[in-house]
């Protein structure tokens, strides 16, 4: 299948550049980018395409990667809201969870994924039960996602992640997994100096949420004397390196453990801000020099799946929580989601548009209100942006959102009807 | 024109009501709300409609009602991000308004009531330059609209204000004018004791900006030695009622103030985060008895004109800044959105969804995946809801957007070309 996309702007991001460039084009095969240059250049005669699609001036950027989530708490959208977090996770969210099924977690996914799509999310960072079901509702509608195991006391085992890791990481699939676990305090010691040893095993990075609420890192304090970064990385657990979920509530000298084990800080500022968990520290961590990507959170969190708020809040939480509007300027945010998500994530394939990379991209419409005059595109799109402005959505090669209809095998209301039938059994 | 919407789901609003009906149906006749009532009633018997239509299931809300803009400024939309509130104000803002005519102001106006449409809004509260040519924005568009003086040192007067008051405001239009003035530290005291004599006179409310920023209140003490809240009622500003924008850097004895004449807090959590304003006392405001608005301010300091995302900001916000998840619950904030923000801009007769009132509505898609599951409507509105779940906005019983279409008298391309001759004109 070879598609070529022209009169586009672009902001390929390729080695980081965040340069607007007008008039491109990009050639796409098997999943794949061939090139990118100026419609004017004749690359493209070399080629039989099979489509060819005037983006009409319109900006193609690398899609958002969401590098924090747990896709099928779909289910629990809603249901269970303005609680804090250890409340809202004891009461409301361990009890219906542990009536999941495998084939619940499959539907839920896929209807995550419908607004995945919608949002311009072209990878997912998941962490959820029943992996294989998760990867099977990847699989079937084409969306890309890096997997990490949620392993804690109660569900998940170190044996399993093992199986996971060799089941998954096929060269050229969707589907990635990398060693993880739920958090620090609810693991016990054992347990995580047993994934310590499988990571340093397997030489594999890991993630886990972080110092996520104050909560947390005073009862981690307590029981081991340490922050959860420094207590960490005390049993071993970052030497390949690995990312944190949330990291709200760090001290001075965590910041210093983040960057030697090159660690990702992953944030996730709807999910903060709703469960009233805190402003993490962003312009310290990218000051410090600590990769910052972003994450929506489960929806049962957050509550929406939608990279446009994720990204406006990333940006202005920075500038309230530092008292400083020139905190956080636009367009690196927009750098951290379509750019530095996809190295926090495992998919540096995917890190922009250029030859050789996945062909994961989308397409905004700049002929909404919400981007015009266009002053400044990278601040439309962070200040002013939002789902509406996604014509497009394409993962590896194939376009699976395109001007409101899906191309993923189901329809949306055969998923609504599925959800349905289960959260009867669930809930009633 | 008669027009009957059917088998909608409606939250009224109806004396403040928030119950979620099904299968309702809504007679509406020359911009009013003839009846409201179950799809089986055989009201709607009596007429003869010019329009029929089935909402499929979907929401019926009144509309939004956008309690602070400046509509404008779409001309400064991402031209200058990143300052503080007073650099932004004296080295961008006030240099490039100065260029601004009536006719360019007329066209800029228009470009934000294409994203008000998109967004559900369906009355905004305007505070700008040159009134008569906003206004005939406004009735050209159908937009309905109240308008506030903007007086200073610098711009307006008195006299104008005085003119404005009498030229507007005519029974059954959809332009209403109150006083108004831009803020304590841009006008003198001189100025100020005029602009209450004349609120005095024609017993009218009074809205300005109050104690948006530190730095206001600080000065305005040293100026006074009393906040600006308690200044400004010193001089009798508020006999009338009226409100104040921001409200931000509120000290414990202006809440009685506020109280005791009947004032409108009129939140624009957006603007706040992006200037690194701060975050409104919203829940304290509540608790003391005092109704709360919401509005996004202008887009040169929001930037977008998103009323889902200053619904969902005014909620989080509350919930970062009370250290609380359970603070300002959603359907709480729908309420002020809709119901609320009507009293606030003078216009009670748009304040819900019953007979006699004004056909301004809106109809929500809930067949988008993030309004999936529904366990709860009015939590899935606000903290998910988003542009692309609003199908039509009707203002005065007309729709003017319908699935993407506007019907407004210009097209949204007509729209961007004036505003580019304009800014060439201006910034080349």
């Amino acid at each position: 299948m070879r598609i070529r996309l022209f009169h586009a702007r672009l902001i390929s991001f390729a080695d980081g550049n965040t340069e607007l460039k007008e008039n491109m084009q990009i050639g796409i095969e098997d999943g794949k980018i061939l090139f990118v240059c100026g419609d004017e250049e004749k690359k493209s005669d070399a080629y039989a395409w099979d489509v060819e699609r005037d983006c009409e001036g319109n900006l193609i950027l690398p899609g958002f990667k969401n590098c924090h989530t747990h896709s099928a708490m779909t289910f629990l959208r809603s249901k269970a809201d303005d609680l804090p977090l250890h409340e809202w996770l004891n009461d409301t969210v361990f009890p219906a969870e542990a009536k999941l099924t495998a084939k619940d977690i499959h539907t839920f996914t896929k209807l995550a994924i419908l607004e995945y799509l919608q949002s311009g999310i072209t990878g997912i960072f998941e962490m959820y039960l029943t992996p294989e079901s998760i990867a099977k509702a990847c699989r079937e509608t084409g969306m890309r996602i890096t997997m990490t195991g949620g392993v804690n006391n109660f569900s998940q085992s170190v044996k399993q992640l093992e199986q996971w890791i060799k089941e998954f990481n096929a060269p050229g699939d969707l589907v990635k997994f990398v060693p993880g676990f739920h958090a620090e305090y609810t693991c016990s010691k054992g347990l995580l100096e047993e994934i310590s040893a499988l990571a340093n095993q397997y030489k594999m990075p890991v993630y886990a949420h972080i110092s996520e609420t104050a909560k947390e890192v005073k009862e981690c304090k307590e029981r081991y004397g340490m922050t959860p970064v420094a207590f960490l990385d005390s049993i071993g657990m970052f030497a390949n390196g690995g990312g944190g979920y949330h990291m709200v509530h760090l001290e001075e000298d965590d910041y210093e453990i983040i960057r030697q084990r090159d660690l990702y800080a992953i944030t996730n500022p709807g999910s903060n801000c709703k469960l009233a968990s805190g402003i993490a520290p962003v312009t310290k961590l990218l000051a410090e020099g600590i990769p910052v990507a972003i994450g929506t959170d489960g929806p049962a969190s957050n509550n929406a799946l939608d990279f446009f708020r994720e990204m406006y809040l990333t940006s202005v939480l920075a500038k309230i929580r530092d008292e400083d509007a020139a905190a956080l300027p636009a367009m690196e945010v927009l750098k951290m989601a379509c750019h530095t998500g996809a190295h926090a994530m495992c998919i540096p394939e995917s890190d922009s548009i250029d030859a050789g990379k996945n062909a994961d991209l989308i397409l905004l419409d700049l002929s909404q209100p919400n981007m015009q005059p266009m002053h400044n595109i990278g601040k439309n799109i962070v200040y002013s942006g939002s789902k509406n402005n996604v014509i497009f959505t394409m993962i590896n090669g194939r376009i699976l959102y395109d001007k409101g209809e899906f191309s993923i095998g189901v329809t949306k209301e055969e998923i609504y009807a599925e959800a349905e039938k289960i959260l009867k059994r669930i809930f009633d």
